[in-house]
C-alpha cells in the first residue's frame, strides 16, 4: 500500500460541466499530493476522445455509436441549461472572461500532474471505440483495477 | 466492526445505464470479497420492481406514481441517447452481441454473491410502493442503516 | 485531525429531489454525530439561493444567469418525471401527506445540527452570484477546503 492518499473518480457522465467538476477535483487532489485516478466509463469516455477522425475500421453499429457520441470535450453539452448548444458557449465565454481553465486545459494539467486516466475496457468494447480514437497516454482497464485503487482511498466519487 | 472491506452504493437514478454501472461495480466488489450494499432510493427503486402487476390495494396517488414509473429494469430508459426508447434496445443488442450481462442477470448475480439489496423505506412510503411489488429478498431500511454500513467502508458511491 | 467521523457531500445537481437526498443523508449523518459538510457547486448552488431578489449590482451576463437559474429550492425541478413543473408539486403534496419534511425544512434542520454549508467560490464568480443572494451562515471556499474535509472522512458523495 502506497503512503500517499488516494482519490478516485468514476466519470460516467458525458456532459461538459460534470467533466469539468471531475477534472477540477482531480487537479486539486493532485496538487494536495494525492494519487489520483479518473476512471472513465459509459458516456464519460467522450471526454477522452480526440477531436480528429482517426482512420479505423469499424462495424456498422460501432460506426453509429461513434457518430452519435460527441467527439472530444468541445462537442459535449451541459447537464442543465444546454439550450441547444448555447449553454456550453456561454460557459466557455465566462470561463475565459474570468481567466479560469476550460476543459481541454484541465485535462492537460491533469496529465502533467500525473493523474492516471483510465478508460473502461468493457465500454470500449460495447461501443466499439478503439484506442486510436482516444487521447494519448490513456490506460485501459476494468472494474477490478478501479477497485484496487478505490479501496485504498477515502475520496471516491461517481460523477 | 467486520474485517471485510465494505462497499456501498446509493442507487438514486432510475436509468438502465446507471443501474448497470451500479451492479457492475457491486458485483466486482463482491468478487473481491467486499461486503457490498446497494441502497436504492427515489427513482433507483424502479430497478427492484417486478415486471408483473401484483394485486395490491393502493390510494389514488400511489396508483398514479405506480403507473408513471417503469415497472422493472426492462422498462427503464437511458440517461443519454435514449431516443424515445431506441437507445435501450441498442444497448441491450450490443450487450448480447458482446456476450456481456444485461441488467436482470447482473441483479441475479449480485443476489447470488450476497450483495445486500436495500430499499429505502421512506421512498416506499412516499411513492406508495408495497413490498409485493419488489423483487424477493430485498431488505427495507432507512438512512441510518445506510450510514452504519457506509461509515465502515471506503468505497461509497452515489449513482 | 478531529476524532468525529466526517461525511462530505458535493451537491452539484440543481434538482429538488437530488437536493432532498443530499440533505436527508446530511441530517442523518449529523444525527449520528458525524461532522458533515455540504459543498454546493455549479447548479447545486441554487439550493442555497434566497427566494427574494436582493438589490445587487451585476454585469449583463451575471444578470442573465441569475434569471435563468431557479431562485431557491421552491423553484427547482425534478431529475425525473418533472412534467413541466407538475412533478415537484406532486412530490411536495405526498411529502406533506406523509408528514415528511420538505426541502426548506431539511435545510433549516441541517443548519440547526451544524452541518457546514459551503458555497463554491469559483462557481459564484463564474455565474456572477453574490453573497447577498444566498442564505445566511453559508461559508465560501474552494476545492482545497473540500478536500481537507473529505480526505479525513469515509462517506464522501457527489450528488
Amino acid at each position: 500500500m502506497s503512503e500517499k492518499k488516494k482519490t478516485t473518480i468514476i466519470l460516467f457522465s458525458g456532459e461538459y460541466d460534470k467533466a469539468m467538476a471531475a477534472f477540477i477535483i482531480a487537479n486539486g487532489a493532485a496538487a494536495y499530493d494525492h494519487e489520483v485516478t479518473i476512471f472513465a466509463t459509459f458516456w464519460g469516455l467522450n471526454a477522452f476522445r480526440k477531436d480528429s477522425h482517426p482512420n479505423v475500421k469499424k462495424s456498422f453499429l460501432a460506426k453509429m455509436f461513434g457518430r452519435m457520441m460527441p467527439r472530444g470535450v468541445n462537442k459535449m453539452g451541459l447537464s442543465k441549461m444546454n439550450y441547444l448548444g448555447m449553454g456550453p458557449k456561454l460557459i466557455k465565454h465566462v470561463i475565459k472572461k474570468h481567466q479560469a481553465m476550460p476543459l481541454p486545459n484541465l485535462i492537460t494539467m491533469a496529465q502533467e500532474q500525473e493523474v492516471k486516466l483510465v478508460a473502461c475496457q468493457m465500454t470500449m468494447d460495447l461501443l466499439g471505440l478503439q484506442e486510436e480514437e482516444l487521447l494519448d497516454k490513456i490506460q485501459y482497464a476494468g472494474v477490478g483495477a478501479y477497485l484496487a485503487d478505490a479501496e485504498e482511498g477515502n475520496v471516491n466519487l461517481f460523477i
